[in-house]
């Protein structure tokens, strides 16, 4: 049987996502991301598509490096305003029953304590369909919301994020036993003290010293997610992602990052299949070639480029307005900020200008989407896995929700009849339905596993590192 | 016409919340506090009796001071397991049009950038239906969850509140301007830059220099809810809140309390009725006086004084667990911690003993509850709010649903006849169903309008204080 390609939904509690300015267009209802109805519409879109997931991606901060300030960021709703993403995720889940959701937050501004409970409250409440997108933020608009003068240094921040995931593995996976809720109505016993215990951690970043609040939930750690696409990024991911985003447009780069992060995971005791690898791609599909055309043609006009160079400032942390149109624009060598436009223009072997970068934002975004009929659009997905190895897209939202409507009726038949995709749901968790019958919970290879009380720590104190 | 009873059903995300043991009685569905069903239908049975908002309490910490441990509290479900209460409001507010949600929050542990984001997007999302309890916490347990050695002092911890409610109330009200989003698809124009602008504050606890991640939600600032009842505690409320609970079991205490509320209320330039008082109480109701007396041996049964003491001696900060059955208890006077033993005891005129405690608890709980046919009950509500001048009660759980399903379909119809309980909700957000049309937010007198933004601040920084 051929791979079965992992489909996700991608999107963002904003207006404006990664195709910018395709709210202006009269049939995106992207305007009505206040409400719970826009929500409950996508995941049940989704799931009758049999999707594997929403993801939802998140920033904390605002664009504000394009012409040195958030102005076009917020003429355009470039990610700002921007919802808090957890909280739709309930109401999505309320009228789902397989769907999975992943959900970005940045560690750095969340307490483990009470951000382990938020996430194993949703596991409950979803009934172990959620996933946790781990991001350590990268805009210093951010860092100034929460007090600081700016971001700590990319891989310090790498640091902070290694030792809090320990934090939170304690809290999620050895603070309750599988067998202390016993819920004995007629001994009255609800849960059996001794099989509870206080984690307790002393590190250089995170001190702790308390019972996880919620009781076990189906997967007690979330699906774990994440897109850092550095060296010390993609060795983080190898030691603690089971899904990775990618969002490169180039087949021989995103080969090259997976064939990394599974050797990585290999080199962490892992199985090579223990991390699924998703590629960011847009589709605009049609019943045939014309009309897919016509319609990219249509959406086109929607476009906003300045809300896309404002995006891209940001991402590159070069301030694109401040070039001419053919003036090669310039970054610092081994900036970690600067790391894409340096990688882009070491690929490309010639000098980026504005004008090259205009002219490949013709969706208000910086990549191209694929665009055909719907055995065109499946041939491209089908090439990507093939000679890349990656495992599924994100499917970023152009016109929403006609997009994901046209892709779940018309682009998953034909993956299907190709038996690329599902024709249903796996039982289980969302950790089950991706990997496998009994696997609700991490796997004894990942490094969460050692945290995990053994037999012979009982009444345990789990010492700090 | 006379003054109209509020009611909200009063619940925490857990199994055992005041009446401890009621959990172990058959009919009891506590135990479904996980899923989003349990919540869905709890939410529908308060609409269908109009009640004016679910209110969600919460606690940051496991109660641990009875017998020196959390054993008791952690074998009894005391609070602990303990879920987020944010994160069940969406599921239950996809299901009703007119419900409030009145959500616990500990301000020491969210920092205010992104918790003015999460309550935001709950105000957009219920529709402008949202209400924060504003806590500071009081568990040690908590602290050293977060990563402290204990709590920060009582009054201190009301100062860092004062001034996070500033932050908070510069994000809600002055970052955006009311006429700051047009969302108009024809000019591509999403919102006018020039109406949003970065809150600055630099104070003592907070800094900030940031714009609200959130376009204006319909109330801005949620409805402000507070239940501290010490002299500092009451002069917070008397200065921010629009609703307060009290939970004392003495009229006469309680109407000093509301007397004094109102008066501090218009010594801050507010309207003695800016304040509405709920107490909270507990009902037992059947069709008969015989039919309610059954059903309340019945629920006594079930009563765990095990898991009522765990509760009670952290609410006291004193170990009962430590006294013989008739040996005073002793507290420290002006003790903070032990300010609520101090007060029952000299109301009682005679010291307390375990016996005596323990003789109250016959429902789980330190307070009795009202038990009794539907016009007795009435009878007793009718009452506390002529006496007391309250406005209204916050209805604790005992065996849930049934008792918040009695309560709609026995006591409301009751109160109805009697013009005491609406006949249909009011329109508009939770705080003009509350406070009468046209007041969506927040009134000029409240002190959160200082912060609003004048005409001639345009383009304005918001100062430091």
């Amino acid at each position: 049987m051929p791979k079965q390609i992992r489909i996700n939904a991608f999107d963002m509690n904003c207006v404006g996502h990664i195709q910018h300015g395709m709210w202006t267009h009269p049939r995106d209802r992207s305007v009505e991301y206040r409400t719970l109805a826009y929500w409950q519409h996508l995941a049940q879109v989704a799931e009758r598509g049999l999707l594997d997931g929403i993801f939802l991606a998140d920033i904390l901060g605002v664009y504000d490096v394009y012409k040195g300030g958030p102005e076009s960021a917020i003429a355009n709703a470039v990610q700002i305003p921007l919802n808090d993403p957890l909280l739709v995720v309930p109401a999505m889940a309320a009228v789902t029953k397989h769907l999975g959701f992943g959900v970005t937050c940045n560690l750095t501004y969340e307490p483990p304590y009470t951000f382990a409970r938020r996430m194993s409250t949703l596991d409950h409440l979803t009934d172990g369909r959620i996933g946790w997108n781990i991001v350590t933020g990268y805009l210093d608009s951010a860092a100034r919301g929460m007090g600081f003068a700016s971001q700590p240094e990319h891989d310090q921040r790498y640091d902070v994020a290694d030792e809090y995931m320990d934090v939170v593995y304690k809290l999620w996976e050895a603070s309750w036993d599988d067998d202390a809720v016993l819920r004995d109505r007629q001994a009255g016993l609800y849960a059996r003290p001794e099989k509870v215990r206080p984690v307790r951690h002393d590190g250089k970043y995170y001190h702790l010293d308390a019972i996880h609040l919620c009781e076990p939930s189906p997967q007690r750690t979330p699906v774990l997610f994440q897109a850092g696409a550095s060296t010390r990024g993609r060795a983080f991911a190898a030691r603690h992602a089971e899904c990775v985003f990618t969002y490169s447009p180039n087949k021989e780069t995103t080969r090259a990052i997976v064939t990394d992060l599974r050797e990585r995971a290999v080199r962490n005791g892992r199985a090579a299949s223990d991390i699924l690898v998703f590629a960011g791609c847009a589709v605009v599909v049609g019943r045939t070639r014309k009309e897919a055309e016509e319609k990219y043609a249509e959406y086109r006009r929607h476009a906003s480029i300045e809300g896309a160079l404002a995006h891209f400032s940001a991402s590159l942390g070069v301030d694109l307005g401040q070039y001419a149109l053919d003036e090669p624009i310039r970054y610092e060598k081994n900036n970690a900020n600067n790391s894409m436009l340096e990688a882009i223009t070491i690929r490309s072997k010639e000098p980026w200008t504005l004008r090259r970068i205009i002219d490949r934002m013709v969706l208000g975004s910086r990549n191209a989407p694929i665009v055909g009929a719907p055995d065109e659009v499946a041939d491209a997905l089908q090439s990507w896995v093939e000679e890349t190895d990656i495992d599924g897209f994100n499917l970023s939202r152009v016109v929403t929700p006609e997009g994901l409507e046209d892709f779940v009726d018309l682009v998953v038949p034909v993956l299907q009849e190709r038996g690329l995709f599902k024709r249903e749901y796996a039982p289980g968790t969302l950790r089950e339905k991706l990997f496998g019958a009994g696997r609700a919970r991490l796997p004894d290879t990942h490094c969460a596993a050692a945290v995990r009380p053994r037999a012979s720590d009982r009444p345990l104190v789990l010492a700090a590192k």
